[in-house]
């Protein structure tokens, strides 16, 4: 079998960069190692399918607001077959959807195995098929990890690609782990009736350097008013298998009993035993694939995207240096990869959304920092909608008033964030963001009202 | 009393302004007719008060899909009087938070009617206040009308100045005008329990030429859908009283009989007996202030915006033109009004945005056009949320790829359209939209898909 282009991995990342080579006329071949994981982890075991939890969890969080709105509930019940029943098809239909396009377009889907022979022949392991091809895209993804004596059996210790498979609510459940994924959970278990105690080594939810402290902060405060029992600066010292799940020890002393331990802890990139280092492809000591700012390799025609080149492991990250890749691929040289532009978004009991830089981060790259906050509680539509949490602050540059970064809590955070993403990548400044007319009322307001306390003078009256 | 700028209304356009205006140095005083009316039509009897109970109408359709979540409800029961109390609530907070920011900033309001007596002079009727100033903005707003034999009483024919105060959920209610207001009641109203006639004269709803044919089917498709009676192509041609309400004669040779009619057809400008004929401002044959392209009228130092400047009554469109007004005042040559970036949102059982040119508008305007739309049928984060309806339509230029309009229906259509108004407004072009990174799960992703599929070609193989 001959080719353009072989993409092993028909995760997001490499499916999307299959239907760009194929806008953009290179004959693409997709590896994948099975019919049901096409779509990678992000739609099987990720992104989609807790979106859908998580969405169940927002509903049953209107119940407690809903006589507001003249709405008197007469209450619920909970029916968690129905629930996974619900998301497993939601995951179904888009994964077919998926393939079927790919095969009404003719992008075949070799399913195996694919392991690189040499810079121009990668073999399918399974399928038993040899590809001669001119580029090679690896896009094989991540997996979870165990953490010391936690290490997922399926049962008692949970990663995340097991949780899917339980049955019913949890009575109690121990997250380990307060990143996207710990607090997702955290948020969706709470909601659905479980007790929820969430551990975290850092000091804050969100450890992450580009979520500030604000942000992380007032997620953690919403959150713990929901009733998860947040332990910051903890881990758990020992566990132990009980009749009735488990009990642990954690290291502020107290012992925490619960159905099961849920591990987010973290995922490592799967870039063993594929052939890469046979074939002199670079990767650093923890495992991550070294590429060039158009995600090439140090073998200039294999290229890799998403979460086998860093640790930041975002389906859309991937989706876009793929694109990237193909795009070096067919000569061009203009289009390259910036993490400024990468938009960072947590669904949990708020949406917690960034881009660019934040103060800290801003101020350490030698930038005269100017910030405009906005709160969404004196927001009309939020209050409106009855989600009036939360804020925009957007960081900008003293001098020229470029914005440098934005970061969004509360609704839809992650739909609005897209605008400063454009202005970013634009290097527009917040007189730009400020003379928007935004619709009246809307929650874009505040980005906005952000940029005119910045661009005008603080005029602010409202308390986050 | 002396002021630089005197501002005559303190709604959207003239309290936006008058804050603008303090941003920029001048003093400025607000004249409102009264304390209860700061905030004019939008927050007190419009946009407001309708988007907060089109949230409840949301919160109750959420019932019939909940089971797919996992949610059981045991059903619900309506409080009229607490969705009005809420409705209400929120009203007088923001109004009130509005007082008491203009307080705190020293920006006086002076309550009572504002005449221009001369172009430096306005007198305050009710307050006996004279006050001089170098400029003035008319802010004075516009009312509801009534249309032949349908004049509006508050009991048997209500406009919408007084749909407020009924105090329980009709049991029927006939709906005149199936444009924004009119689609915007029938859902609530529906949803809320109601039977909905809706009668509108035009050949669909939303017969406005800003919003395209496309978009408005698929909004009155959807009101079908949950049971709105919509008649088209139809009017009332007689009423009478009954004792329960009303009765009347359709021009399709129906009777309706309901508890009240609802008068959703229009509204005319505030532009008499102020004093604007007198002192030489110009007024068009329908009571429109004429202003150029900086808000300005034909007596120098006055200026006008919002809804009595023309029919495309929009708060945001009024606070947008207040400042232009302001910046021209202090020197400012560049800010201008344009249509082309005024944002234009219904929020019914779809929310339906539009900013820019339609396609019919783009072929008018002698432009070739090409359009990339993209469902959300099929869109990951719209399956996941259960809001998997409506479209993004993207019209552009084809030779230059310029973006010329956008036409969104669905979940959050209202926030998603800010991103395509940021990039019309700097004529930016398909290539751009196309290149952003989305983050995957979003509904923002429909946007750059809907770009591609102009800047690459078409591949979509979803139907809407």
């Amino acid at each position: 079998m001959e080719a353009d282009l072989v993409i092993i991995g028909a995760g997001s990342g490499g499916y999307e960069a299959g239907i760009y080579a194929y806008r953009r006329g290179l004959r693409t071949v997709l590896v994948e190692l099975a019919p049901d994981t096409v779509g990678g982890n992000c739609l099987n075991k990720g992104c989609i399918p807790s979106k859908y939890m998580r969405h169940g969890a927002k509903l049953i969080e209107t119940f407690s607001s809903m006589e507001g709105w003249g709405i008197v509930p007469k209450g619920y019940s909970i029916d968690y077959k129905k629930l996974k029943e619900g998301r497993d098809n939601t995951v179904v239909t888009i994964r077919e959807n998926f393939k079927k396009f790919a095969k009404q377009i003719n992008l075949p889907i070799i399913y195996g195995r694919g392991i690189i022979k040499d810079p121009n022949t990668v073999f399918v392991e399974g399928a038993e098929e040899t590809i001669k091809t001119k580029f090679i895209l690896v896009a094989t993804g991540s997996r979870p990890v165990g953490v010391g004596n936690l290490v997922p059996d399926g049962k008692y210790v949970l990663d995340t690609d097991q949780i899917w498979d339980i049955e019913e609510v949890p009575r109690k459940v121990l997250i380990v782990g307060g990143g996207a994924v710990g607090v997702e959970f955290a948020y969706i278990f709470k909601m659905y009736g479980s007790d929820v105690v969430l551990v975290e080594l850092q000091r804050r939810v969100l450890p992450s350097d580009d979520i500030p402290e604000d942000s992380a902060r007032y997620l953690g405060r919403k959150l713990k008013s929901l009733g998860v029992d947040i332990r910051t600066k903890t881990t758990v010292e020992s566990w132990e298998k009980t009749e009735s799940g488990i009990k642990a020890k954690l290291s502020d002393g107290t012992e925490v009993e619960a159905d099961f331990i849920l591990l987010a802890v973290g995922r490592r990139p799967n870039t063993s035993n594929i052939g890469l280092e046979e074939v002199g492809v670079e990767i650093d000591e923890k495992g991550f694939i070294k590429v060039n700012e158009f995600s090439q390799t140090s073998v200039e025609n294999i290229y890799a995207c998403g979460d086998v080149t860093s640790p930041l492991m975002l389906a859309h990250k991937s989706m876009y240096e793929g694109k990237i890749a193909v795009n070096h691929m067919l000569g061009g040289r203009d289009w390259k990869r910036s993490d400024r532009v990468v938009p960072k978004i947590i669904y949990s009991a708020l949406e917690v959304a960034s881009v660019g830089l934040t103060e800290d981060q801003a101020e350490d790259e030698g930038y005269e920092v100017k910030v405009g906050v906005t709160s969404f509680v004196t927001n009309p539509k939020a209050m409106d909608d009855g989600e009036n949490e939360g804020f925009v602050r957007i960081v900008a540059d003293e001098e020229t008033g470029e914005i440098l970064g934005c970061h969004i809590v509360g609704p839809n955070a992650g739909e609005l964030i897209h605008q400063v993403v454009h202005m970013i990548r634009d290097s527009k400044d917040v007189e730009f963001a400020s003379k928007t007319m935004y619709s009246h009322p809307s929650l874009s307001e505040a980005i906005g009202q952000s940029a005119s306390e910045i661009y005008y003078g603080p005029i602010t009256w409202t308390k986050r």
